[in-house]
């Protein structure tokens, strides 16, 4: 693989999925569980696209539920590669959910899963790195820094005091 | 309900999953979403048996995937509710893969989910407290409001300058 | 509801899906049930978007496979209303396969499913117009006649001779 | 394999489905996309039992869903081959669908799948001829012409000018 | 309800599934536990036909498992009212596997399952009385009797001194 | 493998599940198919650690469904093996179901399966005797032989005069 650069179009996924019985808790609301399980197959597909190997889910980061999701609506996950490190990238995933009879529409809730690229044998590929574009683009690579700090720091495997980027969201003057 | 306390064991839940063909990638790993799947549900269950409620997945905290886990593994993942607060709760999961024929087991991973105890109408009911009993429970108890902290700050409900007990996570000095 | 015309691209859905073991036959091989499944559901949401109603599955027209499909192949499914009737409305669905660490994609086939609008009882209801904007789309639109008069024949409920623009397929003189 | 002929009821294969919750749609009723699954898999035996190979699903005909199917609901397939070509086979499925408390029965629809028998590698073998029996067979058996005609027009792979048999179903004459 | 008798093919009930890759453990060996699965379904749709009642599952009789079922073969399961008491009816499952590309098939397996009918509120209703026709229907008419004082031993509700029909199967001497 | 002897206790296993939708009959009850299957894993997974082999189901016990469970219902199974033979095993399954909200909960059903440990071609493999430690256990070893010789009769492998300590169930003086 070539180590060219790549613009995060290249890695859009959107993925439609219709809430059915089984998808749902007593009141009739998609599981949590089952959202995620979507999010995590539309961002490793975006994933793929964008290293062309496949991956494997490396984290995923804090996730809030706000909006039921209802028996019968029709989510919408959008995915694309915000930014790439030697072989992980980080994939944010968008979703929103629709009762198309009643024209209603929620902007459900947004996530970021990291992957890793893989040959065969599952060890780690290098993969392209990202072009941001856009505007908003540009702000979610920014943040990605922030976000892998924390990250790191939750599992673990960084000390706080090294983390320069993450501090700016605490407010915290070094 | 009356508002009594309970305890963390109260609300332990242990649950088995075989790793079938269709929950694995193209390398015969487990796929991240399908664990997260069976984390959620068996997350829930604690949550319901803490507040003898439905209860809704409210958030996901950071996960990280370190060990692949493989087609034919045993999956135990073991649930407890580390910390209630009005209707809200934090329930730890610990997750252990085993290749019982080969005798290896590696504990895989753990999360906290957080989950709203509700009525049939979907409206937030109160429920009882936690009274950690062992060391282990207490630290988990403290801890839950610094990750309490940072699930708010990380949803924009929290201004960053007031979160006094994650910043001990940060080496911060006030 | 009004009887307002709308835009073939406003019931533009897009969905995707990995190729898992259980979607396979013993070559490892997408089976055609499976694929008319997905087709199915995509152009149910496609109908829903154009009615804004509950939609049933009323006929398909006939489908050719052509490509094998692959176990791990991420499948894209693209559908949207090509020409609505009073009631009923014709959905063209677009499939294509890609096999991703290959970088090798296949246009796999597509197909034409029909769908009544009903309301909560079954019965059908009005649904809006189709405005074609591309030359494509025109085209589709056009088609779409013949199409229905093809159906209405193969299901016996219209007189071969009738079809005037039926013929036209087979170059035949009235 | 040996080019012998075998007779329709040596591939009669009878599948029975229950109608449950993730099978159907918000009003209660069975998906289409889920009865053209359980279609392709009756229909495959079929093809499998008359060709003792494995086979795959090589085009599928106007199929026209009448009667609704409800939750619950007995579904009962019946498959059986109705013309062989070289390597290529039409099953003919007759679908009922039967509220077994309430004792009644309707007869949903019948459907024309093609397979293609294939060796390991996927590439076409060669199959028996089929000997009809019954009229009914045998009247199967001549329309199996016609519509093996419609198919190839419909797929672009045969001039409408040369399907002499397919011109009866318009009372063309010639 | 009439109280009149019905044939035991009246009840008759065949089914075929298709050894899919979820359906097999390690060895690519169908699990015991789904081929239960599919014998309660097709045994439930016989215990209706003949009750033409919603049935519930009351037992099942010891089955053993003698020949492994591969993956891709296709099992036929027949299922049969035997006899039928005041609301509860015994139904025998036959069981066979085929690999039809190899031509070979097995008898894999029977097993008797037990079924109460009931209303819309659980309660237990009455149901037909069985008239058996042939040979085999009267042995196994004969042998439900054997079978449900064993069934009654085994659950504790029967003395097992009291069970004569039972003691032949013993060759013991009263 | 060497052939020591474990404890009922480390092959100990709990599973829990969720009744979801498609587990369910029309009266909205577990089916008794779906329970089965559940059995078959949790058992399995207790053959396979008793034995650290790959298991086979071999024969099922007696099962009588008494209290149907609901929809929503948590369904506990508890799993251990019971006795040992050359290469096969008895393993008992307790189930329990509870309307957590409702708090209340049922003891369901138990039921005995048995195993043989096999090793890659599916041949059968010596595994470790068992050594019960508590009054319950030792019970559950004795009885294991009269259920031994029961199955062995009923699938007529055994001649019933040779069964000593199986006519104890039914008070037969010899």
């Amino acid at each position: 693989m070539k180590h060219k650069k790549k613009f995060p179009r290249e890695s859009f996924v959107s993925m439609t999925e219709l809430v059915l019985p089984n998808d749902t808790n007593t009141l009739n609301n998609l599981m949590g569980g089952r959202l995620m399980h979507w999010m995590d197959i539309v961002s490793a597909i975006a994933g793929q696209k964008h290293s062309n190997s496949t991956v494997v889910t490396a984290s995923v980061d804090n996730i809030s539920f706000r909006q039921p999701i209802r028996l019968g609506n029709v989510v919408t996950l959008k995915a694309r590669v915000t930014r790439a490190f030697n072989s992980s990238m980080e994939v944010r995933i968008d979703v929103d959910a629709e009762d198309i009879p009643a024209e209603s529409k929620v902007s459900s809730n947004s996530a970021y899963f990291t992957f890793v690229a893989v040959d065969k044998n599952g060890q780690p590929v290098p993969i392209p790195e990202i072009e941001p574009e856009t505007e908003e683009e540009k702000e979610l690579y920014a943040g990605a820094l922030r976000r892998r700090q924390l990250r790191l720091i939750l599992s673990g495997r960084m000390n706080p005091a090294e983390a320069h980027e993450l501090k700016s969201i605490f407010d915290i003057k070094e």
